[in-house]
């Protein structure tokens, strides 16, 4: 079967997969809007059951894996080649919103209800996949599943970490799985043919340039450092300037010269600092120490090496009477998709007439990991005011139906070769 | 009874005092020296307990007030007289010393040791005091429980004062005043002939003299303030730096113009940002709201003025796409105590022998609002390198007997008349 011969872009049900999202709202649903729905909770369980509901109803198998991903099976013609894999994942922040991760996998559905309703069998098995704890705020760090599914972490690793009340993550992937009898356990890292992945773009590129589909060209690299200055407590009413070694002081020298290095007039860098630390951190007292993170981002594996080695020696220069510590806790290269899985779904976007671009990821997703165990692709459609993690999350419901006709013609490709 | 009448400063228990010193670093003891012993702590009430335990063994009255401020009385021939304070605070910065107020509170404790150990009853009543919260670390600003006594400030608004977890400081006192059972509640504002305050120096002057006393002439100003930086919450690697509104990037960009405007060559200017919040905090997450502290101090009134009044306008030059609010929490204008009253103080340490010189006070004290309210004077010692508000904080045991020796004969002068 080739794209072209079936209309299955046209088995798409638009107000189904709305609908979908709206009954997905009500599991962890926060007052005032968002979801509270965090990885292994009930929110999250109750979810995936509905989920697996749905995929019942149309003889979709359903099964998972020592990781807790859930896959919902559509049998192939040729049951024993590698499946094609489309999905995202049904756990979000703490405030959450409605279609990060969700619009991926409801998305992935509604491919396999369309070919079900256009009485037409892939090739290649298609599997619907929700990948356990992408968004790392209850279990950190995050992408668990798809890290455990293609060997990036050991699932011993990720079964010990804890989260803030002492649970460990192999506790909550054993009560989940202990709630998921009756549905088969298959082991990690079974071969794929592909995996698409369809997800907001938490970003306003796509919105600003009026385009409801983006097509990822790769997602940015990514180098973090912690960033330790050591002064000396004094009495904020006695001690002189001169004698002062004010970590604040230094900190804020410090600070100001990083958003300096790394200002650039392309506004393609990505630079923060969200989190610091001051001790003893008391209004009168000359701070003794400041900590401080610093989350560095681009798309160019150079110049994320150039600038991120501007840290140090830029900490240094500006330390003034303190010491200084520059730590690097992780770096992650930029990666880019195959040229092949990008064609592929641009010619999928123009085929079901949906006006395209491409564009870069600067969240990380699960894609990442899969993109080193299989051909990777993404696709991206806008969200309102670029606003993610967040109640105020909003997609269009047309946008949210085009992702399923740019994907449904994407795996009738994969699906079929 | 006048002074020489008795040689009550020869009553003075240097061994005793400092022990009891001693005793009381174990309240809040820190790994690795000094104490963390904060107001309305479960140290600082176990510190209290014991406090009140010395008194009660020398028959002395333990009584508090609506504001928790501890009394200790000695009860004098006439008890219809307005009393003799002495005393200072037993709370501590988060990482504080062994002297910083506790020094003044058992120095006026020995004093009242020695009217017993003479079998001397004085003419007026002798009241050793703690006062509440000096510090203002935890419940800021500081020096309520002087400032509630005297009317200062309004014990209304200091109980609806919160700490970082959300407790008020009106909680806090409840809880005090509940475990205090069987210690009367006496009004605030109870009238008194006289104050008197032994403190450490917490700079340098007396130790750079070699001198052991230093008769304080008055207190600098001081100006607090608090601004609240409020910006937007956004995904550290998505959002394009011009969208963004990073409550902590204008928060440096204001410091820093702080730091510039108050920087004056003389180095009499006191300017210390001690105090900072980052919400969410979170290393991959552009800050949404920055909150930080700036105290200000200055001798003459009028560059006091000058310098508080630039920072409102400062934050909002350099606040860049966020909103900033500047709240002034204090405005203490400068002090000096009355002549009389350093005469008495120097009289007092002539006639035991110490050499004394006069010194202004840079940090603020329990003092500064008795100032207003009855006639008041202080005493400082040395502290090793002027370092305090620290592990570090050290007097030396001669200086703190001097400092009760010195006091015992102005509390007999100040208490005969």
């Amino acid at each position: 079967m080739h794209r072209g011969d079936t209309a299955l872009s046209d088995r798409i049900d638009a107000d189904r997969l709305w609908r979908r999202h709206l009954e997905f709202a009500r599991f962890g649903a926060l007052a005032g809007g968002g979801v509270d729905r965090q990885a292994l909770s009930e929110a999250e369980t109750e979810a995936r059951a509905t989920l697996v509901g749905w995929a019942r109803a149309i003889g979709l198998e359903p099964f998972t894996d020592p990781a807790a991903n859930l896959f919902l099976r559509l049998e192939g013609t040729d049951p024993t080649l590698p499946p094609v894999l489309v999905g995202s994942h049904i756990d979000s922040q703490p405030t959450g919103g409605w279609f990060d991760g969700v619009l991926g996998v409801l998305a992935g559905l509604e491919v396999a209800e369309a070919f079900r309703a256009a009485g037409v069998r892939p090739r290649r098995s298609i599997e619907v996949v929700a990948w356990m704890n992408e968004e790392g705020s209850r279990f950190a760090p995050g992408m668990m599943g798809s890290a455990a599914y293609t060997g990036a972490r050991t699932l011993g690793a990720i079964r010990a970490i804890t989260d803030s009340t002492g649970v460990t993550a192999g506790e909550g992937i054993d009560a989940l799985l202990a709630r998921d009898a009756g549905i088969a356990i298959r082991p990690l890292g079974r071969p794929a043919a592909a995996f698409v992945e369809a997800h907001i773009e938490q970003g306003p590129i796509l919105e600003l340039a009026g385009k409801p589909i983006g097509v990822v060209t790769g997602i940015q690299g990514k180098r973090t450092f912690r960033v330790t200055v050591a002064g000396e407590e004094n009495h904020a009413g006695t001690a002189p300037r001169r004698v002062r070694r004010d970590a604040l002081v230094s900190a804020v020298a410090i600070m100001t010269a990083l958003q300096r290095e790394t200002l650039d007039e392309a506004d393609v860098t990505r630079f923060t600092i969200g989190r610091v630390e001051v001790l003893p951190n008391a209004p009168s007292v000359v701070p003794a120490r400041v900590t401080f993170s610093v989350d560095l981002r681009h798309p160019d594996a150079d110049e994320l090496t150039r600038l991120g080695d501007l840290i140090a020696p830029t900490a240094n220069a500006m330390r003034g009477p303190c010491e200084v510590e520059v730590r690097e806790l992780l770096h992650d290269p930029p990666l880019a998709f195959p040229p092949e899985m990008q064609r592929l779904l641009s010619d999928a976007a123009r085929h079901v007439g949906a006006d395209w671009m491409s564009l870069p990821s600067g969240a990380g997703h699960d894609a990442r990991y899969l993109h080193y165990f299989c051909p990777t692709g993404m696709i991206f459609i806008p969200c309102r005011n670029g606003v993610s993690h967040s109640k105020e999350e909003w997609a269009d419901p047309s946008h949210v139906a085009l992702a399923a006709r740019v994907l449904v013609e994407a795996v009738t490709e994969l699906s079929a070769g």
